[in-house]
């Protein structure tokens, strides 16, 4: 019999690959290490839960400790691995008892991402959250609530939440005024469910716009958008220190200016996490993630990664890339078990499909954008049209604004992105598809997309884009 | 100087023809005769504009009269073709003072379609309507009015609607029960119409279900939706006449069964208007409208065709097929107005996209579905499967339906259908995009589709059925 399938990390990677290699090898061992005490959780409702648009923690999870024991996976939550032995195939677990030796057959380190605080002093103190994990989740939701009301009782997830921590917070005064650091997916949430509460909320850019990989026409309008909803942009501004005494009351940037806050959501990024594979000969790409070949398999034999500390083969480059989403780590981790099943499986491309949703604005963006093609050596040609998102006379009808990346000599396209207020984010999958299908400018010009008054003018704003930008390469 | 290029219709294929041609080539003479008082009109927003979303007439027209003049088309409404001389480059005009001749460059057919009335009897009668051009929609309206509210002012579109028409049926008493002959697009959409307007409506539908080309998952959901809002179903109900004394009064099925009723919305389909073609060379398809070649030729020489009264070619079959859809009349229009103008642009292909919105359901198709593709020689798979639009704990998320359809041995992407509530007609754009790139089940399944609770699940439904199509075409 084989020696078990190994998995280190209880969330999207590692138990769709569990699940996965069990249903299609049910004799295999399958034994999965969760360092916390939550497994299988949905990162990205983290900003519905503060806002309150989603009820209770348990609502996040997409599996229970349970339902993982029902598939016959051999679960262990808060054992932390901290080392992996190629040679003699074992891990060393930390777990409540103390360390000990894991045998495995074939291992997958599926560890994900952790929030960098980058270089802002006093990231520490009590009030910045990294907003990374169900537990920052539930204590900045327990912050907001009156000390009078049960802090507990309303987020839920009594079974695995650091009630320690929710309690402490729900002590506290709620407070008045938010500060975002860093305007990415985690910070454009967060502005809109802290808003959601009535706190002022400020937000801190380092660069001139917000949500950096979907461009400047998204950038902008999500500037634009967030200010009429009342949040105060701060541009160009980069955050040096949190201060107070223990708990953040005041926030200083670099170049001078300054904000007294009670809450700091810092969202400056994430970088993989990798540090149990120190030592190995397990080959690490130049963003910190571990390079694996197209069945997720690592440098070293038996060896696999997926999802947030992996990285994955993108579907324009054909280079490896690191781009941490979900669906990507549900389906590398889904294709690593059925791989270390018996079923070689590829773990798939990327096309750093993404959307976000800025208050009523939809926004998303796929593949390279003119700056990234340019590193990426194609000579790039992009155009930004605004077209409706209906019929003109239809209500509900909304600007659309596309934008649309070709390399100017294959004409090929390379990537887009989309932001409107009617059905606009779901629109990017038809350039996702289109980059995933290698088609040209004009073969997505000529592709007959939808057309009904409440859904989509006769030329949908994909189409606009194409049109136009077809018609620059021609010139 | 080139001979003029005559234009026969002045709707969507005809005026984006005459446009682009204007644009490319200025010196060009371009000429449009148009049988009727209207020009450049939204066919597809009558039936909104019955409801009363849609405010005015006015409101569905792309362009006037005037806008077409300030484009220098020499335009000439109220002028009926009548018949073709490809060997004189001629066409025989019949206009207000009487017929006369008309020498062509280029010449394109761009005449449409006409309503079938069928084998139905007392479909001449008042109160039956096909529901095809702004007359119809506004005797309608009128019709729905109280006797002493202004119909004219109602409906709008002073200019150019039958006065006459609008006033007779503004000063009837309004109608109480309707009935619906034929569940297609106009159909479905007028049901909604006339619901809103508080009428007990009843549909009577020939075959089991609505929506044909939608398949079987789609029209089983609008026969549930639409009853749930009052709508009353007669399927399996071949309607055999309407009666009455000049107005309808009464509806009989051949089965026996009967309605009492002042309204009857006869859609049971469309055929290419192809007549003026008679006694040419110009060869006419199956469905009776006219073969063209790539760049919307016909088989005679400086004829094109374009739009609903043409064929094009099948993006799936690669074969000729008369699909008539908005977006291919503009797309073919303007393809061959850049033709003419002298840079031959092929009219692109056809997918067969459709999107219908049934009360508040999304319905949309693409490609062939499993008979379809029975009859175009390929041995197709298909499964159909329910997700959810959104992430589960997200508020909002909907059931989503979507059927996909694949050939057995190349695995090659044949075409699809959804249906749901929640942002799920435009979805269908991911698929039309797939059968563009000329997708396997596999691509699809591998696409980076997007992902944000707000938007969608980790797994698409479009994904979802891609990943158990796969899984079913491995068995």
């Amino acid at each position: 019999m084989a020696e078990p399938f190994v998995v280190v990390g209880g969330d999207a990677a590692g138990l769709s690959a569990a699940s996965k290699c069990k249903r299609e090898a049910p004799e295999r061992e399958v034994v999965v290490y969760e360092k916390g005490a939550w497994v299988s959780y949905a990162h990205c409702g983290e900003p519905y839960f503060v806002k309150g648009e989603v009820e209770k923690l348990e609502d996040l999870l997409s599996l229970t400790p349970e339902d993982v024991a029902e598939r016959d996976i051999d679960l262990h939550r808060n054992h932390e691995v901290v080392g992996v032995s190629p040679d003699e195939k074992t891990v060393t677990v930390d777990g409540p008892d103390g360390e000990f030796e894991q045998d495995y057959g074939d291992l997958l380190v599926a560890t994900g991402a952790r929030p960098v605080t980058g270089p802002i002093q006093g990231s520490d103190l009590d009030g910045a959250f990294p907003v990374h994990g169900l537990d920052d989740a539930a204590a900045i939701r327990a912050f907001l609530l009156d000390p009078d009301e049960d802090a507990l009782a309303d987020v839920g997830g009594e079974a695995y939440v650091d009630r320690e921590r929710v309690e402490r917070f729900g002590a506290m005064e709620p407070p008045e005024t938010a500060a975002i650091v860093g305007g990415g997916y985690v910070g454009v949430e967060m502005a809109e469910a802290l808003s959601a509460h009535g706190l002022d909320v400020h937000v801190f850019q380092r660069g001139e716009r917000p949500l950096g990989p979907f461009g400047e026409a998204v950038g902008d309008a999500v500037v634009d958008h967030l200010r009429e909803q009342g949040v105060t942009w701060h541009l160009n501004e980069e955050v040096a220190r949190l201060t107070g005494d223990g708990r953040v009351e005041h926030l200083e940037c670099v170049g001078g200016s300054a904000l007294d806050t009670e809450l700091a959501v810092v969202g400056v990024g994430v970088r993989p996490n990798t540090d149990l594979l120190d030592g190995t000969d397990v080959e690490i790409g130049e963003d910190g993630a571990v390079v694996v070949d197209e069945h997720g398999q690592t440098s070293v034999d038996g060896v696999y990664a997926a999802g947030d500390c992996a990285e994955d083969d993108h579907v324009v480059t054909g280079e490896s890339a690191w781009v941490p989403l979900g669906l990507t780590a549900n389906r590398a981790g889904r294709a690593v078990g059925t791989t270390v099943a018996g079923d070689p499986t590829p773990v798939g491309t990327i096309a750093g499909t993404a959307v976000v949703k800025a208050f009523d604005l939809e926004c998303g963006r796929v593949g390279l954008l003119e700056d990234g093609a340019r590193e990426a050596g194609f000579d790039p040609v992009s155009e930004t049209i605004t077209a409706g998102s209906r019929s003109g006379y239809y209500p509900g009808a909304a600007e659309t604004t596309v934008t649309l990346v070709a390399d100017r000599e294959s004409e090929r396209l390379l990537g887009g992105s989309i932001v409107g207020t009617d059905r606009a984010a779901i629109r990017i999958d038809t350039v996702a598809t289109a980059l995933e299908g290698e088609m040209t400018v004009g073969d997505l010009e000529r592709t007959d997309l939808a057309y009904a008054p409440p859904f989509s003018p006769v030329w949908d704003p994909i189409l606009v884009a194409a049109k136009v930008l077809g018609g620059k390469l021609e010139d």
